[in-house]
């Protein structure tokens, strides 16, 4: 069977249907942050009333607490965490270059020093390929180098080069067949770095690919330069999935340049913020206009918040300090994003997607908001 | 109709039916607290999937924020928290004294500041009465002065001598039929002060009678010897409520003395420190012993949480301090106190209260913790 069943085709946006061990997912495909085998605030219940089918969670956390082989114990992170559907998880490296203390970085791996309690730490890409095994997600990731934004051109091609010899490694080291790897394709915002780490990974036939080091700072019109360099070279039958990103303008974006999955922190981290997005735009629910307002959060939405409470009681919640406001609002912002992406993979099946499109930009589209990829503390 | 309907006696425990505005609940029974309109990290679903029927809600902390006219603007306390069932508020007294900065106390009321933002407040038995009329809570408590503990005779009689005068103000200043008032027995740990309080009050029939100042650090004999000297005086047709107690062995001794009803912030409060009830006691799942422990919380519960999860799943989620193991705690301790509740309604009713009586005392009977009544911050 296909990873990915490709239905309908609108320009360079596609809509179809990944296939893993646990479940199917219509793509295009977002996927909430689950950092540490929970998406914050959230029970697996909840979220699938969000209308999430999968989930994304982070090998570096994971693998310095609990550990992955306590998680492999305990029969692997869907069981650990009671998540029967789709996860992914990333390779760690992200979080090492930006969250960890990195103390050596060479071809052979990285060493690196725990933020939670300091102590060292080896990845190789043999070890990222054993540890998400051990894990057990549908979808695994190559260890990559990421460069920070900006970055010379030098440095960047340093990192394709490196990056690109670490995904053979991985290649060779992957043992489990029920797990599908994705190569990461770097360049930092060089089209031609974008084209040969593209080139390069396309030659060791992935299952999937994934477009990292972007939504970093680059602004949307870089991100979107690095898209119509990579896609076109990457294979139309596999799955395309863009770390890290993004908001509702940055979904359009990307789909109508043929990505097919999306990872974002946004909706959970901004809703325990009291931050909540609505097809209006976004509210910041501890404003004192709230304070008596009767109505829902977003009159369009019919997510649980939205049909079962107003605006001053999740004001009232925010400002009063409640774990509830952090449930109610994550419940919400997500399901506000999975809506999104629902209409999304509509309108490319209708043919309606101009309409969405100018829609979602007319309310979103000034919002500059540049997520971080990959963890949510 | 009856407030309460008796339908089993057995010694001085009772089991029966209390009827209210917004539905019915058996018992005796527990009520979560949900301070500020919210049972700390439960979404209402989650608080009906404990098998709680009833809550309470802190008049204080509601009054000072969001006050209780723009509750009442929103539709009452129900509406606006979406808990559709039974709802008790206590008066506001217990936090005026114990959390508040007390500036004037006098016959005709208190004044004080609040603990959220040093503003004044005053509050007599008919703003009292007012305030609670707005949030529109099924049962609705009177004004009383709670003294601290220890107390000497003097004051606690004193304290007394107020108290019935203000039952009778707010009995006076009732304007709700659809509200249940209950005149609460003070006398701190003195039999002659409980009985010449209970006295008073039952003179002005009252629907219902609640023992206050207790589970204050007086410890269980001395609570005890209060429900003994104060319990037979009360009518047997009305609900009889024990405020701020307790633990399950407290619920034992209470029960078995005539209490009812009961409310405490320890299953929501010590859930959220990692401290949760099992069959067979407390454990405080941070412990390094559970990391890889794969059973179940408490193997003799079907709440959700263990249904669901492991202890090592559940101790992750406490050291990696996400929010999900507060809300997974509290489900189980919250589910774990109704069933004790559930256990002691069926040993009244078929006459197995010295077996469940043992059970609970070899497991909680040692379990010293005197939780302080009434709010759950």
């Amino acid at each position: 069977m296909a990873l990915l069943q490709l239905e309908v085709q609108n320009g360079d946006a596609r809509a179809g249907r990944l296939f893993t061990p646990h479940g199917e997912v219509e793509t295009p495909a977002f996927m909430p942050v689950g950092t540490q085998g929970a998406v914050k605030a959230l029970t697996p219940e909840l979220i699938r009333e969000t209308g999430t089918h999968m989930i994304l969670a982070n090998t570096y956390h994971l693998h310095l607490r609990p550990g992955s082989g306590i998680i492999a114990e305990l029969g692997g992170l869907h069981r650990f965490m009671n998540w029967p559907g789709p996860i992914l998880t990333d390779s760690g490296g992200f979080q090492i270059y930006s969250l960890a203390r990195l103390c050596r970085l060479d071809d052979e791996g990285v060493v690196f020093q725990s933020h939670i309690d300091g102590s060292t730490h080896r990845l190789t890409p043999e070890r990222a390929m054993e540890i998400q095994a051990q894990l057990g997600a549908d979808i695994v990731m190559a260890l990559d180098e990421c460069t920070p934004y900006p970055c010379e051109y030098s440095a960047a091609a340093a990192a394709v080069e490196r990056t690109t010899r670490w995904a053979a490694r991985c290649r060779a080291a992957q043992r489990r067949p029920d797990q599908a790897l994705f190569g990461i394709v770097q360049g930092s915002v060089y089209p031609q770095l974008r084209e040969q780490s593209a080139k390069a990974l396309v030659a060791m036939d992935f299952p999937g690919y994934a477009l990292g080091g972007l939504s970093v700072g680059e602004g949307r019109e870089r991100m979107c330069a690095m898209l119509e360099a990579t896609v076109p070279l990457l294979p139309s039958d596999r799955p395309r999935y863009l770390m890290g990103v993004g908001t509702p303008a940055d979904f359009i974006l990307a789909v109508e340049r043929g990505i097919d999955l999306f990872d974002c922190v946004v909706p959970t981290r901004t809703a325990r913020n009291a931050t909540l997005y609505t097809s209006r735009g976004r509210l910041n629910l501890r404003n004192a206009q709230y304070v008596r307002d009767a109505g829902p959060l977003d009159p369009d939405c019919a997510c649980p918040t939205c049909r079962q409470y107003s605006r001053a009681y999740l004001r009232h919640l925010y400002v009063a300090k409640e774990i509830l406001a952090s449930i109610l609002g994550t419940l919400h912002n997500v399901a506000f994003f999975q809506n999104i992406m629902a209409r999304i993979r509509s309108a490319i099946r209708t043919g309606t997607w101009a309409q969405l499109k100018e829609e979602v930009l007319a309310v979103y589209g000034a919002c500059d908001e540049h997520a971080s990829a990959g963890w949510d503390l």
